[in-house]
């Protein structure tokens, strides 16, 4: 039997090294556009920062494991460009513009996500960039090693861009963010993204909110950006204005789409055509505090989702329970982080949502060096249920945020959540850790 | 009414402020042996490792406050000595030598733990001590600025052992420890406790196993320490041999024990009198995995269990789900942490138990600075369901364990909890986290 995988990331290589494992003589045959595979691609802003390491760094297993170890038909430079559904077969060209044609008895979908460009006049000028890819850190490294790029301007501010504006600011640059809309971090309260705000102007970060860009000009000099608001002139522009599902492809062949366009799949990562799969950033997840399909792209559930397909394929029965959408990421000395629903999301699926936002040591009241834990908590008032937190502090969030998602997973309400019996240590954390704080305040809205 | 409570640390008083609060005609009285009330000991060794802070700042807060603001009688040196349940009455000695007599309408008994000194010649020689009340820490403390203290040996080698190691090595001290048994934290698998013993060592903390002290004697220049295994000369001996429920007064007033001679308590922490509570580390409560009376002194079961005793005493009822013995610390570079069952634990309660020890990366694989976290998880053969895990390592621990917390109290199968959505970002974990790839290592043997 065949199985062919379009994509050669995370979700493409994990399903087909899980696949080849269950059942050494599937006949495998991976299908990438890039001339990578497997990378680290949340790794990236991390090593742009970093002069001295090598893109390649991130190259988690080269291709030539995958082939020879694995016994996987890995194919690189191969992109493909349609689905017959009726013939079993999917067509593309190879980067040396030459077609091909592979038959498959199944398939799945791993194309990933896209990061646009703004479209707007100048979007192509060199020293425009967008980072998704690997051959995209490429680049902007390589641009960095050969101009002399002082200013960098990011427009969007993301975990991808916030954590590229760490990279930057790493490198000695002085870094400017934009966008187009006010409030950062919207899916926080207020006095949270004022804490990530802060932290981002006190290290020299300029942050224009309400700023549209409409050109980017050449110039002697630089780049002239033009916003609705003024012109900047920089060295270098970032364009981390969101990502997209890869879905095209598999929307042509017709294949049912969910939110976002992300390609809809039940819980054992089947399209609406039981021989296709999808996963990773092109597909979407049933949430599991709404129940309903979301489209989070995140690194592990690319992962998950490839090993469960992996599974599928080689006749096991493998039935994911969905997401929570947790997240963190570092800013600059900030970690923040977030799992399940945000206030207005809740209220949005029907909750009855209330949230309560509250301030904690990060250590026990005498022991030197404790931060503050800022924690958002959002429960609902008709169940008591626990529905989703946020965090952000100088220390303990990163791994916090998790007992929040194991909560989620288990259907906790708050004051089940509340019971729960946490470590304690002077170092690590107030004898009442700062969730069980946040979950008690939260108790008292409920 | 007149609710009394013997014993003015972190059960005592939660009870006292929380009763306070709910009911402010409440005539709360707290009788505390000792000249101190609400301190953190967790702090001590902290504070006795930094010869610049006074001992006084591990007051959280001061006698005065709780009886000028919180308007608390709280009368300190009164040591009760006797319960009379039929009269509702307790007799003791002040620490001026006068006795005393308090009539209560609800009584709650946190007399918390006594750390017994080893029963042996010279014990009571200067420069003998234990550590367990502040006023222990100060005569340490006191000790420590009077003399040229070079060579401690610690006998005993539990937290509090291993947390006064690190605060003595953190004083410039040559540090010894001894323990008659073999096997350092014999709760977690013999690799994960050989990386503690090596990061002691590493330091330059002898360990001496086997050792059982038979005597201590006053030498010119020192404490000459006699054990089987030999004799050490040091300056000063810390036992750490282990704490006891301080249960006198409720075993002669007929109260029920529980394990290790526990006061026996119910989820609302009543004892077998309906009149007298419990709670603090005198009190027993209920593993949430095995549902069995467990003795496991630790700090936020007694400000937790103090808190559902002023609930209970002012009309509330307040159930507690019971305990699943999340702990803990800090061992110079290392966090070691712990909850739930070990494997021996879950087999002696019946469980068809088994273990897995892994190690993972602490940070995503291409990620400076990433350290080994060395886990061990427990599960049950016959359900699949989550048993307990232990942990080690120099970063990532200390939060972690309270996932896997939140999942024993929910019940959860080792599969249910690989399968939830962990936060992911390079600075801070593997796109699958140590405790996710542990779980899927755990469900193989399952």
């Amino acid at each position: 039997m065949t199985f062919v995988i379009i994509g050669g990331d995370a979700a493409g290589m994990s399903a087909a090294s899980r696949a080849k494992r269950n059942d050494p003589d599937l006949n495998v045959i991976v299908l990438e556009a890039t001339p990578d595979v497997s990378y680290s691609a949340c790794g990236m802003p991390y090593n742009i920062a970093d002069p001295t390491r090598a893109m390649d760094d991130l190259v988690v297993r080269p291709a030539q494991v995958f082939r020879e170890e694995q016994k996987i038909d890995l194919r690189l430079g191969h992109r493909v460009e349609r689905i017959d559904r009726g013939l079993n077969r999917v067509w593309g060209r190879r980067s040396d513009g030459e077609e091909f044609e592979v038959a498959y008895r199944k398939l799945l979908i791993a194309t990933g996500a896209i990061a646009p460009k703004l479209y707007i006049p100048g979007k192509d000028l060199p020293g425009v960039y967008v980072i998704k890819s690997l051959q995209d850190g490429r680049e902007i490294k390589g641009y960095l090693a050969d101009h002399a790029v002082r200013r960098v301007l990011i427009v969007g501010m993301g975990y991808i861009g916030l954590e590229m504006a760490e990279a930057f600011h790493a490198r000695g640059m002085q870094v400017q963010m934009a966008k187009p809309r006010p409030g950062l971090l919207p899916w926080m309260p207020e006095e949270m993204s004022q804490v990530v705000k802060d932290e981002l102007t006190s290290k020299g970060i300029s942050l224009h909110f309400g700023a549209r860009l409409t050109a980017i000009e050449q110039m002697d000099g630089g780049l002239r950006v033009v916003t609705d608001k003024g012109e900047l002139l920089v060295d270098m522009v970032l364009m981390g204005v969101g990502i997209e599902p890869n879905s095209g492809i598999a929307s042509e062949a017709g294949l049912e789409l969910g939110p976002s366009r992300a390609i809809a799949v039940d819980r054992t990562m089947r399209t609406s055509d039981p021989e296709i799969f999808a996963a990773g950033d092109c597909a979407d997840a049933f949430h599991v505090v709404t129940g309903k399909r979301v489209w989070i792209p995140l690194g592990l559930r690319a992962n998950r989702g490839g090993w469960a397909v992996g599974d599928n394929v080689t006749g096991l029965h493998v039935e994911l329970p969905g997401i929570v959408g947790s997240a963190v990421f570092k800013v600059l000395d900030l970690e923040v982080a977030r799992t399940g629903l945000s206030l207005k999301e809740a209220q949005e699926a029907g909750f009855d949502a209330v949230e309560k936002y509250t301030k904690s040591a990060s250590r026990a009241h005498p022991h030197p060096g404790s931060q503050i834990v800022h924690m958002n908590l959002v429960g609902d008032k008709k169940t008591g249920r626990l529905l989703g937190a946020s965090m952000v502090g100088k220390e303990g969030v990163a791994h916090r945020i998790d007992s929040v998602a194991v909560a989620l997973h288990a259907g906790m309400t708050v004051e089940q959540f509340f019971q729960c019996d946490f470590a304690y240590a002077p170092p690590f954390t107030p004898v009442w850790d700062p969730l069980l704080t946040a979950a008690n305040q939260l108790l008292k809205q409920l």
